[in-house]
Formats: structure tokens, sequence, C-alpha cells
């Protein structure tokens, strides 16, 4: 049976093989640039293992595997854009490198070609794939705007709840789709597409609620980042929204008060503060004990789905790496 | 047989139809408010005339005509946002009356509620109309970019051919492709397809040749717009490209070094002083004379299909209105 490593490298080798560039370069170029940079490409990856789970023909989604990238990185490149972000796996971001304008029709044409991919295989569930596409690319936008709500919402009008949908929406869905998506490429029965794609759901839900734990607690060497950047730029997570369901009155004013705080604050003394308040609380073993629960969940999904269990192998690989992972 | 405010009424009746608001608001009131506006909503008509043309089932193109307007209005948000247009059809533009980051989700969000449009109708031409419908909005990217080139490469670099190439990809495809896709619904022979794509050709860049005529020479109470605005914003067009054919080495001079003024000189001045070149080589004859030329290429065209002649009196209709219009 395939392992994790396998469908990583065919991965590099779908995507090493193809050509980005086209004329006008100014519109192409920083789509080759963006797609270049590679990142994880744990949605194809998925899509591709999904596929394999129920017997399909590998050939088939190969370009499904592109579109799926193709588009995550679109959103990614409007995402930066909209949230000024300089920087993206250690590169300046497309609006940096260029400029705003690139990257919003860089970024649509991205999209359009997504489609070109997904567009390119003939399958007789066309119509049933592309709505799943379609569709997770609209909750993925929905997710998008509800994070940028929260900014102006502020971190005590928004739910846990309210937080969870969220991520639902803007990561889970993603992860879930490209499940699916290659599910329906193998013509797997509905309700065992519907039981992998509930466990796409709580693997994104768990990867996003440990990127927000590694934002505060991972080690900058590792994760990549600055640790606290989410409290520098009091970005509403799983971390301050669970604090509030711990913290007593005192410590509930002061957590809502150093993320309302604007310039007027030294931000290493807000994350050294916040950070305090987190360990007085415990929150680490709580966020832990969450994540682990939506990691069990998934499992248990994993588990009920009908088909040989070494095919299994390879997702379950990759959920232990995503569980386990430090960046 | 219907004649065209047929099928502008229908037009109109399937968008009054329409529900476009849905949670969250924030992400769906600024595209309610773009699909509202309302516009000519040329492109929808034309699918489904072209649709009628060849017999096609006319509630079978509902969707596809609610697709392919919405994505027209997703690029006009997007370029308008680009282009920094204070307003379109007389109200404020997205961006302005929103912000920026709205206008870029929000379109990003249109642009995939078309393809929801578009997935809802089954077919058996599905991929085919799909494909046509995607490398459209691929070309229409293609052609904004290069839009955008033209400005940084200046008056005296950019030639007539690369301006009706980029016209053709920009406005011209989007008409034609609406018309393919009408038609393919209505199954079409691939010759017959091919013929009413090359009259939708010739009709959209007679159409945006007028367009750039009209902003040098239309009637501001009737166009809707200020004229001479692209003279005011050094917008390349084909009334400078032509002008510069005519033009005697000094008035060449004079009209380069007029499309290279900044804000160092007074707007009215130089809309003046362009226009009074323009007339001094008599161009509106020279442009008029090129519009009706690509009209009658077009007309030529839409003889050659065969079709009842009958049907084709909405596509006459329409081509004649657009050959007479002030605005």
């Amino acid at each position: 049976m395939n392992n994790i490593k396998y469908y990583l490298d065919k991965v590099g080798a779908i995507f090493d093989a193809e050509q980005f560039i086209a004329e006008p370069r100014e519109l192409y170029a920083p789509i080759e640039y963006t797609l270049r940079l590679g990142g994880k490409r744990i949605r194809p990856t998925m899509l591709l293992m999904a596929n394999a789970l129920f017997g399909g023909d590998e050939q088939q989604v190969r370009n499904a595997a592109l579109g799926i990238e193709t588009f995550h990185n679109f959103t990614l490149l409007h995402d930066d854009l909209m949230d000024r972000s300089p920087l993206r796996r250690g590169q300046p971001t497309v609006y940096t490198k260029w400029d705003e304008n690139t990257a919003i029709l860089s970024g649509d044409t991205m999209f359009a070609l997504a489609w070109r991919y997904f567009l390119r295989q003939s399958t007789p569930k066309l119509q049933v794939i592309l709505q799943c596409f379609n569709e997770t690319a609209i909750e993925v936008c929905e997710g998008q705007q509800k994070d940028m709500n929260f900014e102006r919402m502020g971190l005590a009008n928004v739910s846990i709840d309210n937080y969870m949908d969220m991520i639902r929406q803007k990561t889970a869905v993603l992860l879930a789709g490209a499940l699916k998506i290659g599910a329906l490429y193998a013509g797997a029965p509905a309700d065992e597409v519907e039981r992998l794609y509930a466990f796409g759901i709580h693997l994104g839900l768990a990867f996003q609620m440990q990127d927000d734990l590694l934002d505060g607690y991972g080690d900058t060497a590792v994760f990549g980042k600055k640790t606290g950047q989410d409290i520098r730029d009091n970005k509403i997570s799983f971390l301050p929204l669970t604090a509030l369901k711990y913290a007593n009155e005192e410590q509930r004013k002061e957590l809502l008060a150093l993320f309302a705080a604007k310039d007027n604050m030294d931000e290493e003394e807000k994350v050294r503060r916040v950070l305090a308040l987190y360990q007085a609380m415990n929150l680490k073993n709580a966020i832990e004990k969450a994540i682990a629960d939506e990691f069990e969940t998934a499992r248990k999904e994993l588990d009920g789905i009908h088909a040989d269990e070494p095919r299994k192998t390879p997702l379950r690989e990759l959920m232990e790496t995503l569980n386990g992972r430090k960046k």
C-alpha cells in the first residue's frame, strides 16, 4: 500500500510537470510565483488519498489535484492582500512584490485556472463534482467575510460557536471538499462520501485550532512564524475565546482591554501579558484537550468508513502527522 | 416572432425574480447592490436570442443568462476597483460605497455565484459549455491586464493591432461567448456556432470602438458620462491611436505630449487641445468609417448563418440599436 510520502511526492511531481507561465507575463508571472512557492499541498494530497481509498484511477484526479491547490492559492493571494500580510511561506506576498492590482487580477485568473483544470477531465459525475467544488469556494468566501467581521465585532462579541462556524467555512470545508471530490471521482457510495466529508471537517477544525495554539505556544524556529503574532494583531482566535470561558472577572477585563489595545501599547509587553494570563488559566491544557477531542471525532469518522483498512493508512498517517505537527 | 423588447423584458423578469441577498450580509449586500443596478444587460439578452435562433428551449438558458451577467458584473466590480472609478451607472462603485476588501471579496463571490447558476442546469453539453464560459473568463482577465499594460507602455508604444487584440479579449469575447453558449444549449451545429461567435466578436469590437468615439464626441446629457474623460485620464483608446495614423510630425508630437501630461496641465485645456487636433485630422469620419466596417463584417457573419431569417430579426435589431446608439 502507498504511504503518505508516495502521495506528497506524487503531488510534487504533478506540479513540477505543469507549466504556469503564459502571455501576458505581467498576469501569469505572479501566478507561477505563487504556485511554485510550494507549501504543504495538503489538499491535493488528500484528494489523491481519498480517490485511492475507494479504488479510483489516479490519472483521473490529476487535474482535480491541480485545480484544488490552484484554488487554495488564489484564496491565499487575495487573503494576503485583504489582511495586508507581507510574507507567505517566508517570501514576499504578491501584492508587496508586485502591486495591489496585480494581486487582484492574478488572483481572479487563478480562480479561472482552477476551473480550467477541473474542466479538463471528463467524468459522468462532472456536474456533482463541480457543484461540490463551487459550493466549497462560496463557503470559503463566506468564511473569510466572517473572519473580517470578527475584527469589527471585537473579542467580547464573538462566541466560540461563531468562531467554529467561521473556521469550518474558511478552512475545514476545503479539506473536506478535497476528500469528497477525490471520493466522487472514484465512484464512492453517497454515505461513505459523507462520512469522509465529516472526517475532513473535524480534521480541518483540529488543524485550524492547532494553528491558533502554535501561534501562542509554537517554537518560532520550527513554526516559522513569530510567536504571538495573533496577539500583536488583536486577531480573534480559539485561544482568547477559550480564555474568556475560563477567566474570572478581573482576567476577563484585562484580556478584553489587551485585545482592544491599539498602537498605544508596546507589542512585546502585550504578548507577554496575554501569555501570562493564558498561563494563569492553564489555557494550553484546555486547548490541547479540545484539539485532541476534534482529532478523536475525526478518527471515529474514518473508522466508520467501509473500505479496506490498508487503504485508510495514508489518511491515518496524515492525521497523525497533523496531530503531532509543530509547524 | 419575438422582438428585441421581448428579450430585454425577459431578462429583466429573470433578474427581478432572483434573490441575491444571503448571509453574511456584509458579503452579499454589495452583490445585490451591483446586480440590481441593472445596466443594459446585453449579454444575457444575446444569450437568449442565440438560443432561440437555433430553436432552443428558453427555460434551459435561464440560469446561463443569470450566470453570464453575474460574471460580467464581477469583472466590472473588480475593474472599477483597479481603475479607481468612483461611479458606475451613475451610482457609487462598491469600493467607494463600502471599501476595497469588500470589493475584492464580494467580487470573488460573484464569480463563484456565476458558476452556481451555470451548474444548476443539466445538459449533455455541460463540459463544452462550461469550458467556453471559463476560457472566455480567462480571456477577459488577460484583456484587462493588457489594458493596464498599455498605461505603462505609453501611447507611442501601443499599435492599433495591440489595441484591437486587447478589446477583443476585454470586451468582444464575452459578447461572442454569450452567443456561443446560447447556441450550444440549443444544440446548434459547430460551424453555425463559430459563425455566430465571429458575429459576436465583430459586434463587440464595433461596440467598444463606438464607446471610445462617444467618449470624445458623445452628448454628455445622453451618454451619461462627461465628454473627454479618456483624454483627462490619458486613456489609450481607438481615438488617439487612429489619430497617430493620420497625424503629421507636429501633430504627432503634440498628441504624444498631451497624452503624457500629468497634473501639470489644466484638464479642460487638455481636452480642448486634443479634440482640436482630432478635428484638424477629420478623425471623427475615419473612426465612424472603421466602426461601420466592423458592423458590416458582423452583418455578413450573421447573413451567413443557416437559420430561419425571422429568427435572426432580434439579433439584427440589436445590432442596429448598438450601431445607432448615442449612449
